[in-house]
């Protein structure tokens, strides 16, 4: 066999990423110029943008990685008995040993707690929680157990546009079909069921639709959804029977005047009947896009309500392959969702950096110069800002055959030095064009007295 | 939509683990009896079954954790000089950003290196590695790239039997099929290339074998190949055109006499041609099963040789998806590929525990007792013992519901508090009986003395 001729057909239509030509010239810019640095905004990583790990946080990892540590006294009381305490729930004593499929049963227990407090009170059943290497992984791992990939039509799976690309990827590549629903950009880049009714028709003869993607706060929009829009989102899967899908892991970041936070599981809840008891939700959070920051420890984890007791059998299965995830991202988990308390050495100091709006840049105010725009943003990490380019531009990066927005990309990246991702990659509507960066710095916009101006 | 009804077909074939049974009630006996611990030798898991973790690697991963530790005194001086290193190669200099698809750049150099110390010279190129959170992982990707889930014939993959179970499931839940090659169990587990050909035959019209999985050193049953028999293997797959899928995790763990490992890179390329420049080849590897034991971790990389660079980009997609692997682990990698040299602080400690062999039980001389039987073992981990159980034994384990073995483990849970697993989930002959457990501490065998005879 020759293996490009055999491969799985799904995996040649995974899309691939115009990302990757920015990426190598930034790091030739850097070889060649000497620059510095090249200001790297097109990740979602909050320590490359420069913000600094937790100080808690980093104590009791190091403690729980080298225990001699727990004995010494340049570590505050608390944080030596919490790694005394993390540490007593891993097999023989150590992080390099697995853990359960699930995670650390201490460790998951603290995050229903978590979720618990969150949602008011309401439930939430350690037993339906599965911690993983980052929640890219249990979303894929969900999907895989909801797409028949020898179904005829195809499994779909409807996805907002603009969305991150990596949901759509694990979707393609399982042999399922995506289904864009597109965002409202002139309204906030709001989420609309009559969008979402008119996607589920499109679908009709070209799929079968069975479940429903979602992220909130969004990625890369910053679009935070109202009560409101919650409930009727859970009322269209509802009547569509989709499963929902929900990406939450923006869930701390809410900074917009008015904006907040209402998890689906507990609109869900308050609902009451039928809703409540019928719907079948996943929700995905993670120690990457929290406050915490920790993208390279891969941990986040799910949370399944109203799954089939059969199903969360296979589910199991499924998560056993992989044995169990990072040890020291479960840690994370325990120390994200089971934080200092008033009183504990450590609280005044993590308390300090509790919230993010330090780090936010109020971009809406700053864009919307001629040539760019851009809506408020609720939440999330990112600004999504529209180009209004200019058609001899267009025309140019046409010649250059690249797209217009990744053209405005490089001429960033060339004259200022500034690395952002295209429009393109996350999708966006025929003939518009924007950029996306990581607006937890304001190096970006620091540069304002050195940077030329880019002409487009 | 019935989830239950719905979901993909694959999951439902994937195999449940009988184990889990067995784990439960180990740890209601903990509870019931109040036993200090039940001894747990069913997993491939070093710290958990009492081997301590390298003092160097567990100081430099704590100062990259926490960097203020490299400022200290209290850790050598190259443990200091190696975090910084670390800390250079990463975004932000912290653990906590997301690195390069395939890994840091810097870490795949050094385990180039590493491969090319191993195999003589013989030279591996970085672009051909990826790292992973465990080798499983990985071997779960090179398989989706190689399953066509859609096809008809499904895709086929020969696995040994018996064999630890995440492979097969991860090539059940793909929507291929697994296709038996029995282990010679008479002449200590040896993989026959004449039962690699009687699989295939038997494949006919069931499937399209498109690759073999072969492990080296074994698990469970700890056979390592020759030379010889490796390059017997790589005939087989070059005359049938099978991608070899290598699991050489237990690499490190060689110690029968006249037992030596033989990379298939190696045997490969000192074939020559047509050999070394068509076979299809992806060698994995990890820190879990080295001699770091750092199962927690989760790190592991994979060798791609001989791959069409149109396939490469497809699966530089795939890894992508994930976003990148766990820091720490990576960085465990580093340190696992590039240790301690002669004249270094860390040098005498870390050569002092160079080799497993301090560790290991040598099994096989102990178990050819009456009613159990092991033959000699060349590596890895594990005894696969046979148990010759009593028709009346048997009679009983089938009233009771239970496979014969898993009952024999039961009994040996009760009675006498270890826990190890039964042959039945890695597949053997019929009619034979078996249990695999983690050879790396003597302390089952230090039972002798106060555990009662189990009857079976």
């Amino acid at each position: 066999m020759s293996v490009l001729q055999g491969i799985n057909p799904n995996i040649r239509k995974m899309k691939q990423l115009e990302y990757g030509a920015l990426a190598s010239r930034a790091n030739q810019i850097k070889e060649e110029r000497h620059y510095k640095e090249v200001i790297d905004v097109s990740w979602g990583d909050s320590h490359r943008a420069g913000v600094k790990p937790l100080t808690f946080v980093r104590q009791v990892l190091a403690a729980c990685v080298y225990p001699p540590l727990i004995n010494s006294n340049n570590l505050p009381l608390d944080v030596r008995q919490r790694a005394q305490k993390q540490l007593g729930t891993c097999a023989g004593g150590s992080v390099g040993s697995y853990t359960e499929t699930a995670g650390v049963s201490e460790i998951i227990h603290s995050i229903s707690e978590f979720i618990k407090r969150r949602d008011g009170g309401i439930p939430s059943q350690p037993e339906n929680i599965y911690i993983s290497a980052g929640s890219q992984w249990s979303i894929g791992n969900i999907l895989h157990v909801l797409v028949n990939s020898e179904a005829s039509p195809k499994t779909g799976v409807l996805i907002p546009v603009p969305c991150h690309i990596t949901t759509a990827v694990s979707i393609t590549g399982l042999g399922a079909v995506t289904v864009p629903y597109y965002l409202s950009e002139e309204q906030a880049w709001a989420l609309q069921v009559e969008e979402l009714q008119r996607a589920l028709e499109s679908a009709k003869g070209v799929c079968n639709p069975v479940a429903l993607y979602v992220i909130n706060p969004g990625n890369p929009t910053g679009y935070v959804q109202s009560r409101k829009s919650v409930q009727e989102v859970i009322r269209f899967a509802s009547e569509k029977g989709l499963f929902l899908l929900v990406d939450e892991v923006y869930q701390d970041s809410v900074y917009g005047e008015n904006s907040e936070f209402v998890s689906y599981k507990r609109a869900l809840s308050e609902m009451g009947p039928p809703f409540s008891g019928t719907v079948e939700l996943a929700s995905f959070h993670s120690v990457s896009k929290g406050f915490l920051g920790e993208c390279g420890l891969r941990s986040g984890y799910v949370e399944l309500v109203n799954l089939d007791p059969a199903v969360m059998n296979y589910i199991q299965t499924l998560f056993s392959k992989d044995s169990s995830s990072p040890v020291l991202g479960q840690i994370a988990l325990d120390l994200m969702t089971d934080p200092p308390k008033p009183g504990d050495p450590s609280y005044p100091l993590y308390n300090q950096v509790g919230t993010l709006e330090l780090y936010l840049l109020r971009t809406s105010q700053h864009y919307n110069l001629p040539g760019l725009s851009c809506p408020p943003i609720g939440g999330g990490f990112y600004a999504f800002v529209r180009l209004h380019l200019t058609p001899k531009s267009i025309q140019k990066s046409k010649e250059l055959g690249l797209q217009p927005d990744t053209f405005y990309c490089m001429k960033l990246l060339e004259e200022g030095g500034v690395l952002t991702t295209p429009g393109c990659e996350y999708g966006q509507k025929e003939g518009t064009y924007h950029i996306r960066y990581n607006t937890q710095i304001d190096k970006l916009m620091s540069l304002g007295g050195k940077k030329k101006k880019i002409h487009v």
